[in-house]
């Protein structure tokens, strides 16, 4: 029993949460950081120990008894990484590739020297400087990213030149792609170099907030999707990541364009859970212990993951008698946080041959677990 | 949040431990009575109570924080079960149901008056009547089962007229059954009466312990499978059972004859965690917390789990490499236990198109990992 390793996650929401099902198949042990001790992913792993992400000295007594760490989110000070590394610490992924998922600015200027295709982007500091880019782009709008800690849509705004900054700078200035869809592919990478891409999926995003997940992508070219794997990969391994990689790029008709990276299971991959032989979250565990990376193939045509939002409906639970007596194959799934509107709280996922039928089935199940009237 | 369930489960066991994987999924909250702190269970649900099964104020304590509780094993007192039903205590299953997994003399009797095919069978107390017995049956060899508390083949011996009692009576003395192979049929039932049957599988044990399971049954006869889960559904329905019931046959040239029953997931299903649309272990949550029953349908073609039982090899997990690198499809699962001869320590599960390679790539990881010398 000794010898099987304790991971050690910063963070305790639901891709902690989700992480500790993979865990206990294989016997490893997790230990979670968590802010609280209701935390999602306190809920459900007894070796829970309470502190702060931003607290070095909480980091560093918290990964003084895990055998190597790794991260339910980005929101680690990067020079907290870096003072830890430097004390020994195993950090999967390590600080170097992890500020690129960290620094939306750092991301977009290595990925342009290393010529991976993104949309056209510069730093800005005042208004003077959003208009100029605007002009070069001919475009009456400009997207604006503050460069870290935003998520799910917050710190993302569109403006047009001469409007006033929406938050000091600097900030990332991107132009507004003309996408026909959004596609997601994510990537396994061990310490010793082995990497694995699953199967390119799209997603759609409403309101920044990723709303459904098509595996795999339908109908996409096959030189698109062979293009957004490749790049996941070389991405993957020029910087060095350990774990998953999750690249958000934009479909277009010129080709792939590629859009946020995230070092962690990503919500793009929860239909991998029953979707894909090995799961996103018993793969991260892989790679981040440098044990051979699992099959990424799916077991069905199509997977549909819907995410359930909060909404009118409180008692989500209630909704379970409906949801599985209509549809008994449907995995449901519950992350134990309180509902609150448009927060994530679960998400759905439903296996089938026929991309309609299974599309329509997770989105009823959704719309009904969040108290929509359907 | 506050209405999502709590589901107790009386026992530490590897059982009760994957079930925590789809109570995780569902937002259900585990809680748990152990023997130990470090039992299998206790070492991956935070919510765990330390107390004897055998004490029925500690079943008390434990239920009386509980919405519903059950089984990770039989051994609870029969007269234990009565007084916390009669106080109000949910139990799924209840006593009344329970007993027949119990004792197996009780169980042959009301199996009997139901019509359901058994082997022949006799309560003995003493070595005339295993004499007596054998002659009827005009074998040279009988069957003698302690009725309770048995498992894994212990109180279990095969006997010659004469021979002294190996216990204490009353024993119950079978025929020895001319089977072509061993056969199980899992059956999730609700309290509602709503009941699904799994795929019916063959199950190799040797020296009384399941070594591997098939699923499906290969070449079963149709009418062997039909009737195989026709009893246990009648036998689930009779017994008022709500879980999983487990069946255990004997498939003869006559036809299926029932051998034991388990009421909780068990050892011939856990390839339905990756197997099944709903593995067992969330089916079993499903029935007890009287929500519809999911999908039993199979995956693929064949699952095969093979036990990883104790060995010559102490560092398990120093196997995953091998293993995973051989075989990136293949699912170890390891439970948390001491590596000690025989013991059951974890499965492996293959699933595959093609039985022979299914078979031989489980049955090569699960030798890996034991330590055969291979």
């Amino acid at each position: 029993v000794t010898s099987f390793p304790v991971v050690g996650v910063v963070g305790g929401g639901q891709l902690a949460r989700m992480m500790q099902p993979a865990a206990i198949g294989l016997g490893v042990r997790l230990r979670v950081l968590a802010l609280e001790p209701d935390d999602s992913a306190a809920q459900v792993i007894p070796d829970v120990e309470i502190g702060d992400h931003r607290d070095v000295s909480a980091l560093r007594q918290f990964a003084g008894r895990c055998d190597v760490v790794t991260f339910d989110h980005e929101h680690v000070p990067t020079e907290h990484l870096s003072v830890l590394h430097n004390e020994g610490v195993v950090l999967r992924p390590g600080p170097e590739a992890l500020r690129h998922a960290q620094d939306k600015i750092v991301m977009r200027r290595r990925l342009t020297e290393l010529g991976i295709p993104c949309p056209r982007w510069r730093v800005v500091h005042e208004v003077d400087e959003v208009a100029d880019f605007a002009r070069g782009l001919r475009s009456d709008e400009v997207v604006l990213k503050r460069p870290r800690g935003g998520y799910d849509g917050r710190g993302v705004w569109r403006v047009r030149p001469g409007d006033s900054l929406p938050a000091p700078g600097p900030l990332l200035a991107e132009e507004p792609v003309d996408f026909t869809r959004e596609l997601a592919v994510l990537i396994a990478r061990s310490p010793h170099g082995q990497a694995a891409a699953y199967p390119v999926v799209s997603s759609i995003q409403s309101d920044g907030i990723c709303r459904e997940v098509i595996a795999p992508a339908p109908s996409l070219l096959p030189d698109h999707a062979v293009s957004a794997q490749e790049i996941g990969l070389r991405i993957a391994g020029e910087l060095g990541v350990v774990g998953i990689l999750a690249v958000e790029m934009f479909d277009t008709a010129g080709g792939v364009l590629v859009n946020e990276l995230a070092m962690r299971p990503h919500n793009s991959g929860h239909w991998t859970i029953e979707g894909a032989q090995t799961s996103q979250f018993e793969q991260h565990l892989r790679a981040v212990l440098d044990l051979p990376l699992g099959d990424t193939r799916a077991v069905a045509p199509y997977a549909v993951m819907v995410n359930v939002l909060g909404g009118t409906e409180k008692d989500v639970y209630g909704g379970y008698l409906h949801c599985m007596a209509r549809d008994p194959a449907l995995h449901i799934h519950a992350y134990g946080k309180e509902v609150r509107p448009g927060r994530k709280i679960g998400h759905v996922t439903a296996l089938g041959s026929d991309l309609e039928t299974t599309l329509s089935r997770a989105r009823h199940a959704a719309a009904y677990l969040r108290g929509d009237d359907i």
